[in-house]
């Protein structure tokens, strides 16, 4: 059988009293974090702009957005929700293949959920859907398709809406099939728009597209059959080597929710092993910053390649700055949302740290580590090798920090946060997105 | 200086009183075989399909669609505009990188004539910035793009979208750069479609795209600024190989719409060689279709390529089959709109003829070319070599056979002929829009 087809015949077959219970646990994880962040991201000047720019063009504003109190179709909707989810790069990751999982799928399910009445079982159990389906597509792909210049995010993220509303949309095997078709034909998105508000945008526009390919394709509108493995499907189109193996193997058994990570830093995931280290050497030295001659960072080449902004006008370029991530963690100890701020990057003393960071790409050196040397004016030098930072899939945060990290960017939402964890007994999962307003 | 910005410059600032007059006129000529096929298409199942699924997301309604009495906003109204001119594969095509060129621009400009009062000549000049530029970013990446398994009228269509609106909505330089960066980052649309309804989608989702992209850079909403040219851009990672000078030289001088085609027969045009030999020969000869003991076709591996389709179920299906193409032309002497139907897919004559058509892939041959040789049951041979078939560039159709194509798909609408030929006198594009619900 096709892997589209036993992707399909999956989503559609599977019953939430088959999935393992740390599963569903791991679910309610992502989606705590993930409104959160929406929360946190809501004002962004991304979501202001795109919610003028498309509110004249909205259809019946049946749903209600994440924490803004204006109202648009599902589909506007799942964009909007998309932008606020991953704006603040404070979403999670899975280390497998670099996926924000969670945005696309669950911008897309919160938009539907508002405007159509759905309970927190049938929210979680496509959610998981959403997540596997997007996951093991992004894994068959990964790396070849990254290195190339995709936001995996969005073109992995687009099935993996398209499956989620799929399941809610109670559809057949082929209207799946169908709509995994019509996401494959709309899976796009460059890493080129990193560090410009384009790249929040395709969040959203995976959650859209990946909808509307399901609403599509439950009125009958065919697609190719064999989106993804096909010779001119996505898998070849979009990567020059691919492993289909991984969409199937292990498929309703190897849950691959349970890799998937939550950042403690708002910023790209790969510079997190040396804000750990220089937030280390902040807590055991306390350098003056005005005494730091030199930063000598050395971390694996993908850092360099993702992280490499020198000029750093504001928080938005921040996040991509291996140089300011290590500054503000060295001079602050910290490395929260105000460090990633408009004012953080113009701070004189983070930019003067900044400005002597050197970061050498080594291959040696694996993405979950990082070695670190600040030489001070004295001549001395603080050394620190993280092997592996918090967050890290082998150093969780625990549920307890996730709902610090919540607190953090929405402390009037702290109802929002008891009804994630109860999400199983949610009647109307709308009740859930009317409480992030508080 | 860049691509992307020497683009949106030229956009900004061409005048439609520097673009000579047979440019206008072939404008004129491509507006009004789209406007024909979209009257024509607009009664197809996709068509319905689309307006039944989308209905309920619709915006303020305010923009009417091509030849049908539906209203949506302008957005969606791009998606069914672009979904019934692709429909009949009865478009446009520019052979030098196959695209067709017309309909996701058109079916933006239509969408938003209709609800943004708009003069023709505004029209026709935001119509030719839409298909220079998605011309040149198409010759950038033409072949290696499209052979990798994009659709290219889809991928290069966004641009001409984007560029279109983005000319209509007066967008400054910097503005238009981010429109480019945005369209670039949902360029999409897989091959592996063809044959199912969503290649149509393709054309309409292109158009719906490229307005968003605008919509939202007027709104300020930014994007990476190197779109097209950079090591991450739409080129590099969307084409093995690409060749960015072919984007701006001759630009506002060498107009691309100059190497514009139209299709004679509602197929695939790179059968149209094939056709052509084979409507000669039932013309010269009369074969009796039970008499043809088999049907020899030496074509450019691209037809095989392209058009491969044995298993015809549906007319639809058809529009892709050297087999089936060759045998209406000679059974039936001609290849329009009936020959391409549901009907003629089922037909035993041509069925029994189809059956019997062996299609030889040969590199000699050129895509403008075509070898027929039919044997008879009396053991008589029939031959044909077509060098060009009626419709390449350098055997245009008319302005005369152009209407009679139009009035072949849209007998009650004569009126709209003249409106095309007349649009830089029209005050308001919607008559236009209004007149083909005749």
């Amino acid at each position: 059988m096709s892997e589209t087809k036993t992707l399909a015949s999956y989503i559609v077959s599977s019953r939430l009293e088959d999935i393992p219970k740390d599963v569903v646990h791991e679910a309610k994880r992502a989606l705590l974090n993930f409104v959160g962040c929406a929360i946190g991201g809501s004002r962004e000047p991304a979501v202001d702009i795109a919610i003028q720019a498309l509110r004249p063009f909205s259809g019946e504003r049946t749903a209600r957005l994440l924490a803004r109190t204006e109202r648009f179709d599902p589909l506007f909707a799942s964009v909007i929700n998309g932008i606020s989810g991953h704006v603040f790069e404070y979403d999670d990751t899975t280390p497998m293949n670099y996926i924000h999982p969670t945005p696309p799928v669950a911008s897309a399910l919160f938009a539907f959920g508002s405007a159509n009445r759905t309970n927190g079982r049938d929210f979680l159990h496509a959610f998981l859907m959403g997540f596997e389906t997007e996951s093991r597509i992004g894994n068959a792909v990964y790396p070849a398709h990254y290195n190339a210049g995709w936001h995996i995010t969005a073109t992995a993220g687009v099935f993996g809406a398209a499956a989620a509303i799929s399941k809610l949309l109670r559809l057949s095997i082929q209207q799946t099939i169908w709509a995994m078709g019509l996401a494959s034909t709309q899976a796009s998105g460059l890493r080129e728009m990193f560090g410009s508000m384009a790249k929040s945008f395709h969040a959203g526009h995976a959650a859209r597209n990946g909808y509307l390919a399901a609403i599509l394709a439950q009125a009958g509108f065919t697609a190719g059959e064999s989106a993804i493995e096909s010779p001119r499907g996505f898998a070849a189109v979009q990567a020059s080597e691919y492993d289909l193996a991984k969409i199937t193997a292990g498929l309703g058994e190897d849950f691959q929710i349970r890799y998937n990570t939550y950042k403690p830093y708002p910023c790209g995931i790969v510079v997190h092993p040396t804000i750990d280290g220089c937030i280390d050497l902040h807590r055991d030295y306390h350098p003056a910053p005005e005494s730091i001659r030199s930063v000598h960072v050395r971390v694996a080449p993908l850092v360099v390649d993702l992280c490499n902004k020198r000029d750093i006008r504001q928080g938005l370029d921040s996040k991509y700055s291996i140089y300011h991530s290590a500054a503000v963690g060295l001079v602050r100890g910290k490395a929260g949302l105000h460090e990633y701020s408009d004012a953080a990057a113009n701070d004189p003393m983070i930019k003067r740290v900044r400005d002597r960071v050197t970061a050498i790409s080594d291959a040696a050196i694996t993405e979950d580590q990082s070695d670190i040397k600040v030489e001070l004016d004295n001549g001395q030098v603080l050394h620190r090798f993280i092997e592996c930072s918090l967050g890290n899939v082998r150093r969780p945060l625990s549920d307890q920090q996730l709902e610090e990290k919540f607190r953090d960017q929405a402390p009037n939402a702290g109802r929002v946060i008891d009804m994630c964890w109860r999400l199983d007994d949610l009647q109307d999962v709308n009740d859930l997105v009317t409480e992030t307003l508080s």
